[in-house]
This record gives C-alpha cells, sequence and structure tokens, in this order.
C-alpha cells in the first residue's frame, strides 16, 4: 500500500485532461462515499501463496437498502462475472455495496456482503423482498494461488467495517494487490473532476476508482505518448485481463444518463492503450448520490431533479468520465509497488 | 417429489398448443442434457425450516468447460440475480452447469459448483483462464427460512454428481421445493415439443425446464380460460415472485438464434396469466446442443451449421418455444404436492 | 372506415382483461393525444391499385419540437423499418409525431413530416439541431400495389393538418386501409384503460393504437380461446407481417419505466394469437404526455415526477399495457370491413 | 475532391497504429467493395447554398438483396437518425448498399435507393417480402443550406450507378461535402489494414470509411498528441456534430463478431480527441464478405464457417478496429480542402 497522494500520476509531471482535480483526487471527493480495503498476501498450503485481496466501495455512508442510489451498468467487453447487474440495468438503481475482488473469491465475497447487509436489514427476506448483490472481479491467478480460495466472507464483512471516507489507498491494496496492468504491477487506482458552472463555482464532482489488470506492454500509452525505454522486465503475458471501473458523481442524473457516462469510460480505457481485448472483463458501474431513494416510503409518486443533456455541464461530465479512467489507470500503475506472488512470480512497478 | 409423467397437465385433459411432444415431455428429451435435484426439507434452529433446494441443468453429458455450447439470455423483467449472463451474452457460449436455487443461496451455489468444476479442470486458473458460472434463483421465503441460508456448497456438488439423462422429477423438489406460483405450490415443470421437417420425420427436439415462482391467483388461466372456481385456498400474496427458464434444443442455432427463441418464451409465460410483474426476476437461458465448442484448439477458424431463418423450421421453433413454456408452467403446477413451510406455512397444490 | 364505438369487440360480447377503460376506449383517451388518418383507394396506371394510408399520432397538440415528451421504444421482433428508434433510445423523448403507413411509403411519409416539422420550426437546421422523424410501417403489398409508390409526402402532411383529438376511426383506415391480420382484415384498432387510486378514485389513463398485420388464421385466438369455425375465407397467407404497436399514458414514468410497459405489450399481443413469427416486425412505441421537454431553456437542472415502481400502481399500469394491446388488436379486425384490393385480392371481416 | 493517396495522414509523416496497411489504405481493399460520390455545391434560389451530397457504399458487386452480407451496428452515442438498423440487429445481415448523406436528405436518399433496389428485384413487394435500407447521416447545415432540401431521389441513383471498387475519393466529397470535423474541414476519411497469420502471410483485410462531422478545436488530438498550434481558423462552433464509421472486413465473422468489432471503433473515435459529445450521432455499421446469404435457397441449413474468438488474430482484428478508425478521421481531414458554403460561411482545411 502507498502514500494516496504522492505517488499519483500528476505529482511525477504528467496531466490528464484539463478539467480541475477534486481536493485529494479520488472517488471518495464525492461526498459520502466510502472505500475499505482487506489485503492478503501470506503462504498457503503446498507451496501456494495468497496475492489477493477485497475492496467495498460504499455509495454513501447509511444503509445502502434503505437509501438506495441511482446507477447504472455499461459492459465494454463481457468476458466477466461481475454479478447484479440485471437488477441494476433493470431498476436503475443499487441498494449494496459495490465489492471487488479476484474472479473466484465472488462467491465467497457475495456470501459475506449478504450476510452483512442481512444483519443490517432483519425484515430483508421476512417482510419484504431480497437484495441485489453486485460483485465485480479480475483474473489475479499469474500472482495469486486463485485456485486455493483464499478469500473467506469474513473478509468481505471486516473490508465493509472499515471503509471509510478518508482518502483511499492505491496500487498493490485490496482487491488489486494481485493485478498487472500493460505487464506492470497495476490494481486499485482512482482520480475525481470538478465540473465549473458558468459562474465559475465549483457545481459537482465526479471520481472513478478501477481494478486494472489487462493489456501488454507493447499497447501502453501514457498520456497518449507510447511509453518510454526502459528495462523493467513486464511481466510476460499471454493471458488477457479485465478491468473493473467504477464512476461515482453528486450531479443529479437518471440511471439513463449515467449509463452514458459509463460508455464515455471506454475513451478513457482506449486512450491508455487498451482495444478491450477478447479475454477482457471490462465493465463500467455509475452512481450518482443526489437523490437517496427510500425502500420503504408510502408516496406513488417521486419528485427527482435531474441535468439538463443539452447543457454544457452535461457535457464537461462526459469528457470527466473520460479523463477520470485515463487518470485512475495510470494512478493504479504509479501507486502500486513490485510484488512478488506465487512461485516467485513478479509483477514490477512501472518506472515512471 | 411426483411422478414425472401422470401428473402432467396433459394428462388432466389440458393440452397446450398443437406441435407433437417429446418422448417424455422433458427438457431430458434433448439428448444428452442431464438434471439434478437436491432437495431440503428439515427443522433448523431457532424454530425455523428449510424448504428449498438445488437444480442442476447440464447441457451435455461430457466436459462442460472443455466443451461449451452456444447459448444465449435474455431478460424479461430484471428483478433477479441470476449470475453470468455478462459473458454468455458476450461470447454466445455456456460452459458450465445451468444452476437454479433461491436468491440466498446463489453464494453457495456458486461456490460448490465453482469447486466442482476446477476438480474436473486443473488447467483453469493456471494455464488457462477462468470459468464462467451460470446460477438462477427465485425467492422461496414464503417456505423457507431463506435468511437461515441453509443451503452449502456441498449440496451444488451433490446436485451435479447425480444428474442424469433420465426423466427429471418436477414439481416441489430441488429449487423448486419452496416456490409458490399463482398462489398454489409450483416449483420444478419441464415439457417438449418435435419438430418435424418437410418429409414429416422428427427434425429437431425442443425442452425446457421452469422453477416457477410468481404471479397472483386472480391472474392465473389454464390454456387461456380463466380458471374454474376452487375452494382450495390461495397462498395470501402481496410479494413479487420469479421465473427461471431454461430452453434447450438439438437444433443448430447460433446465440443471435437462440436469443429470438428466448425472447418467445416470455409468450408461453403471459398466456399462463403473467404480466412480468415489477418484482418478478423473469428470465430466460437457452442453449443448443447441435455444436459442442472445443476449448483448446489450434485451429484458427470453425464451421457451424445454422438453420436458416426463413425456414418453417424456424418459424415452428419460435411456435415451440411459446408452447413448451406455458405447459412447463403449468406442469410446474400440476406435478407439485402441498408442501408446508415455516412457520407452517402451507403452498397448497391447485386442484386440477 | 366504421363507426368508431358499435363495432368494438367489447359489444360483440368479449371483454378483455378486469381494467375499467376510458371514455372512448381509444387512445385519444389520453388526454391531448391527437390522431389523424388519410386513407387511399383509388386504381393506378397498369391496373395496379392503391389500398394503402398513412396515420399520424400527436402526442399533444402543440409544437411537438418545442415540447417533447418522455418516451421508449422496444422491439420484440425487429423485421421492420421503423425510423428514429436510435435517437428515442439514447434521449428518451419523442419530438415528433409518430407516423404509421406502409413498408416502401416511408420515405415519403418522412420527407413529409419532415416538411411539416421545418415550417412550424423555423429554427430548425439553422440556429438550432435537426429533428428525429419517427415513421413505422407494415407490408400492404397483398392488398396494396406497394411497389407503385402511391403516398406522396403531401399525404403525411394532410393527415398531421387533419389529426384531432377526437375518438380514432378504426379498422381499414388510415394505414390500416390496406392491412391483414390473422388472415382476416385488420388495420387500426385501440383501447384504452383506466388506472384507479388507492381511493379509488381515476388516477390515471393509459392508451393503445396498433398496427395490425400479422398472424395466420390457425394462430388466432380470441379471449384465448381458439376462434370458432367459420366459413368465411381466409387469406391464404404464407408472408409474414408485423404490428406497430403505439402506447400513451398520462402517468408520470421515465423512458426506463416506458420501456417496462413497452415489453409487457408482448404480452398481449402473443394472448391474440402471436408467436413473433420470423418475419414480422413487432414495434413497440411509448411516451408519457405527464411532462413537456422544452426544447429551449435556459436551465441547467429539471424537476420531473415519476411513479415509485413498487407502487401497486406500476404493477396496474404493467398489467394494463398487456389488456390494451390485446384489445386494440381485437378492435382492428372488429372494427375494420371487407376491402377489396389490387388483383381483386380481398380481405374479408372476422365475423365475430 | 482531392489525390486520394498523396493526401493522406501517412504521407505527412504520422503513422496510425503497428499494423500494416492494405494496398490503397482505403476500404475499398476489401475485395468487392464499392464506394460512389456525388456531390452538390452550387446555389440555390434565395441566396442559398448546396454543399452536400451523397456517398454510397456496397458491400459487394452483385445484387446486394439476392446475395446480403453478414453484419452489425453499434450506437456509440445515439443522437442520430439512421435507418435501417432495427432489422440489421435482429437478422445480422445487410441487403442494401450503405448510403451516407445530410440529415435531412435522409427521406430523398431512402426514396432513390428504395426505387434502384425495385428495379433490380422485381419480386420485392410481389412475390417476396420487403427490403431494409439503410441510410446514415450527419448535420452539414454549416456550409450547406439543409433546409432547402437539395438532394433528390435521383443523387442516390446517381451515386450508386457510379459506384466503383476503384480507391475512393476522400474529404470534401460526396456526403462528406459540407462536413466539419475539430472545426476544421472533414468528410470522407478512409483506411484499411492486413491481417497477417502465423505463417506471416496475409490473411484477411479490414476497412473503414467515416463520414466526419464532430468536434471542437480544443478537443482535437492528432497521433494522441494535442495539436500544434496554428493560426489558420477553427470553425466557431457550438453544435454537436455527429461520425458515421462503416467497418468492412473478408475475415469470415459472425454478426455478434462484428458487434464487438463495432464497439471497438469507440475507441479509436477517442483516441482522435472525442468524447462522444451529447449532440452526436457517433454510430458504427460493420460487415463481412467473407459469406453471401441468398434471399432464395431452398435448403433449411447453411454452414458458415467463423473465426476463433481466443485466437490472436481476433484480437488482432480488434486493434485494427481501433487503428482504422484513428487513420481514417484523420485522412478524412488531411485530404479536405477548404470549403465555402452558405453565407460564406468556410471551413479550413487543417494545416498538417
Amino acid at each position: 500500500m502507498t502514500h494516496p497522494k504522492t505517488g499519483k500520476i500528476r505529482y511525477k509531471g504528467i496531466t490528464i485532461g484539463r478539467l480541475p482535480i477534486g481536493k485529494n483526487n479520488c472517488i471518495t471527493d464525492v461526498e459520502g462515499v466510502k472505500v475499505g480495503h482487506v489485503t492478503l498476501d501470506h503462504p498457503l498450503a503446498d507451496g501456494e501463496h495468497a496475492c489477493t485481496g477485497v475492496t467495498a466501495i460504499l455509495p454513501h455512508d447509511g444503509n445502502l437498502f434503505a437509501n438506495k442510489v441511482v446507477a447504472a451498468s455499461h459492459v465494454l467487453n463481457g468476458f466477466g462475472k461481475t454479478t447484479g447487474l440485471v437488477q441494476v440495468n433493470e431498476l436503475g438503481v443499487i441498494e449494496s455495496p459495490i465489492m471487488l475482488t479476484n474472479t473466484f473469491a465472488v462467491p465467497a465475497v457475495m456470501q459475506g456482503t449478504l450476510q452483512y447487509m442481512l444483519e443490517d436489514n432483519p425484515a430483508i427476506g421476512v417482510s419484504t423482498g431480497t437484495i441485489n448483490l453486485v460483485v465485480g472481479e479480475c483474473n489475479d491467478s499469474r500472482l495469486n494461488s486463485i485456485r486455493s480460495l483464499p478469500i473467506q466472507p469474513e473478509h468481505a464483512k471486516t473490508c465493509l467495517n472499515e471503509a471509510s471516507m478518508e482518502t483511499s489507498a492505491e496500487g498493490a491494496v485490496g482487491a488489486g494487490k494481485g493485478m498487472i496492468c500493460f505487464g506492470y504491477k497495476g490494481g486499485i487506482g482512482s482520480s475525481s473532476r470538478i465540473i465549473i458552472d458558468e459562474k465559475n463555482d465549483p457545481a459537482y464532482t465526479i471520481g472513478c476508482m478501477v481494478l486494472s489488470n489487462f493489456g501488454k506492454k507493447e499497447d501502453f500509452q501514457v498520456d497518449r505518448y507510447r511509453v518510454k525505454h526502459t528495462d523493467t522486465p513486464a511481466y510476460p503475458t499471454e493471458a488477457d485481463g479485465s478491468i473493473m471501473i467504477v464512476l461515482a458523481t453528486d450531479a443529479p442524473l437518471s440511471s439513463r444518463q449515467l449509463k452514458r457516462l459509463a460508455k464515455r469510460c471506454g475513451i478513457g480505457l482506449g486512450r491508455t492503450g487498451s482495444h478491450f481485448s477478447h479475454g477482457s472483463g471490462d465493465i463500467v458501474i455509475a452512481f450518482s448520490t443526489a437523490h437517496k431513494i427510500p425502500h420503504d416510503t408510502t408516496e406513488s409518486v417521486e419528485s427527482r431533479s435531474q441535468l439538463r443533456e443539452d447543457h454544457v455541464i452535461m457535457d464537461t461530465l462526459f469528457l470527466a468520465s473520460v479523463e477520470v479512467v485515463e487518470e485512475a489507470i495510470l494512478n493504479s500503475l504509479s501507486q502500486a509497488e513490485t510484488t512478488k506472488g506465487r512461485n516467485d512470480n513478479t509483477a514490477y512497478a512501472y518506472p515512471f
């Protein structure tokens, strides 16, 4: 785990885009958003090694089932196993934390998150319906003994209990512990942007967190330059990876509008060098904290404010969706430290 | 669990549609398709009661990861938590069994299925990629103590190990144990149709298995008549339910074509009285056994036969997709016996 | 063209569903909705015959570009050529009349509608953007000399100028002039439902207009009974047809919610006997008149009320979406009179 | 209209990507693909000016209705009016030329294309069904008097009759005559790539043609560098534009696979600086010439070869889909000459 700020790409002289960043250039700049990480790095039986983890992103500080947020998802390339998207797409809300982990830990993390949410909501499954859980994943099997299934439901609960509104750690932390990006150490990265209104006042914040685990060295682009020559060895990868992208904003957007933002995330991803390779699960989940939709109410009609789509603020949000993804990916690399995993497989930090 | 055949709606004088049925009017009429059930019906601590189960549908008798089948999914109403659809939609194949269970057992069943598939495929997660698992669910909390999480990963493994190509049991069995349909006891139902070619020979088989858990008594229609008056009490339901629909065929269809079939399943569902209510996860998964797509191959190009869509056989498959769903739902009711679950909550068999 | 009311299926002893109908059981029961028809029935050169027309549905009485309505579309089966859906899907609004005609008249009707809208909106294409036009179609080539392209842009303009909020004519009128449904004379049909609130007061109205041109005699079902024996000859059809379904409501719904309603229209269609045959363009367009979205505004944020989806009113709207489609299709048949077209091809009225 | 080759960006020292280009770096490098242009540049009544045109892309040299090609579409941003996509999405084929023009010329071009296809296919609308026409558009109202509707059906026919397999002209030609991209003169651009197999032999060709009409100067990036300083004035644009992207390949791909390629086109677009702005209709149409699907056949089953998606050739096609779009857009700029349109509005050539 690295220092949250000084390792960011911006402090290495690389500025992505033209919009101003938020206070900490982190998804937690969107008020109320909480992030938690649990990181595993220890030997297992039979010479295997746990080099993996769990990351939780909570849209707000309250009961997420009791007060849902408007949400959308977008699948850039669907070689992925994220759960919960069917219901997000139908209803346009998220009612649970967004959990990230390795591919084979999805059941365990789902189980732990389920237990966590059931404890907080005694009505679920008795006097009200069930709950939809969102768990995203990437395949960290190059560094992690993924078949050993080291992650347990308890890890998800710990992760949720320790989540905070502080600036998140980045790099080889949480679900990012075993991830590799463009042949170098990737993992968790974050960034944010401020949207300015006509009076030059900050109007809205948009933040992004990625779990980066994709790409080959020869495709890597930094700030749309080909990367410099480096002697640091890249991980010799044939296998495709994936990226999970979580977008948060306090701008009042409908689920249709959030989906429009989510689609733009693919541009930011593409500008780092990705071409959404075949075996990559490239998936975006976007939510807005502007409205809390109560689970229990007697009202038949609710009122929601939403941005005019032809207003320049909307187009700036589109631009911001591109910028935050590109920068969050680069931050996931610049914040990550060289990591040794199973079989002494090693992913080196990219020498920015 | 009831007798597989004599309880079918057809033996009660109700014939759905005009196409001929397969040998056993069951999804297993599609050659190679296997079905397994594990049923739980026992008291739990604190006065709770397990009234639930797991059902597994295996597209063929071999290694499902090593030899995938062409597949598609269609969401009629997305208030559901089925896993694995992102990748099915992207790649048009299924590489795992299709598991059905209760909503909160999804993680446990996913975990058990993962372990089962890992055991059979030592390369997964080491020298090849990961695996996509498809687990569907309905909410059986009216009869089952769903919050007690009685289903364990072992149940999924047992279910898979005991699956067979025999005619499947129906009604209150497997994942259907705790399900309620139109206020009466529902659960697992199945049916099939034969598609005849120009020479009047059987050309293809199409089969369906449903997990029925939706609807209110006042909406129920049998063979498109309003249901007869009955004194048998319906379960007084406010809560919405769901239905999982699995469609199998040996006709050579692309994933796009299978999706077209899957869309027609909503008609069959609608003809039983459903209007896809808000809280219902109405989800279709369709696969064709005509081609086995090998996971490992050195070929860059493969050849696939597929039906001409303007041929009458295709339109007959569309019609069959409607008929098998309507009949499978009615079979799930006619085959189910009165079931008492948690708190002595009782779902009565509909008196056909 | 038949009497708007007494020919309706309801006056022939067939009641569809259980919800109350609106004042005239017509899409124009939704306040402000206007309908216009232009009908062509005359000989053409070379022994050809024009037996076709244009129908216009206007969401409200004002300038449709200046004040847009929230909208959605849903493709049940996409063997159809409807224009404008790309933008409806992206933005969730309709900014033009919804035009219906024969397949090869789409360009002419689009041209006439464009000219009509340009005349009313001098800013379009100069100081503001362009306009999105929605034109739906069915293939009336059995009765109409469709290759002769008898419809001109002027017909669309006339249709728009003569549209009114009066109860619409039905049957062999407007775009319905040459359409055939289940082998009998079909065309334009309409119906409506009232949604009652908790206090038993009318809360919302939902109306439907269809252009029916699909199905074979052997598939026809009336009120979910197989149709009675009749000696009236059905049109011997091999060719597939299509159906356009337009749904209007004054309930405050988002475009995502309208799409949910649109999906339920397939159930009503299925209950008349359709299985969405291969060559049928079965397309739904739904709009809500509850909000007028101004084209010109300086506001960056707007407020919209919308129904809670878990409220019983929403589920009743789902049910109503099924009922109005089934009844509108039957009305299109019961209102249509026997029609002779090109080559003396004749479609008989179904003898209800 | 500029020289087809020497004006290309590659001859100005800017190389996009790392894959080898085809013989003429043009969509017509895909064997059989034909392109035609009709360009209008003349005064109209009332001081208006026609500065617009039509472009036709024909997938092969034969009867396109009698022998269809596999196809797919993808909407990056749906503020556009392209016709025909409903049926392309449903059936996965294109059976007509792909026509490009200005927004308000869609009806006229559709009408001319319809007449052209009817003349070649006397069975359409009589003994066989109808035909699906694909017409894409961008808004050229800054240079063209779009409200004057200068394009007539005859222009589409001329365009089709004059189409050839020669290397296409680019820049301010055909539908590109009045288009503006990043504030400079855009329009028609093309490029191609060769996919090499394991033996280093050319295996497949992929080509692209764009109609570019989007972006603001400050967003423009060339080869992922910010553009150089230039005194050449950019068109002061508030209005959003659009881009039509047509992708052609001779690789054997299913419609699902072609859609995967189409999604990658958004990356190439994003790398030129686009963020898919709100008012931009960014639409991709992709087709494969590997199979001709006959309209008339008595076969019920057909055989199609298709690429394995996990083969490196598929991933290279993904990469190529990114490269050809980025380069085709830049070629549309580098090939275009300064153009004066209505009101002496002028779009300058970008000084590469």
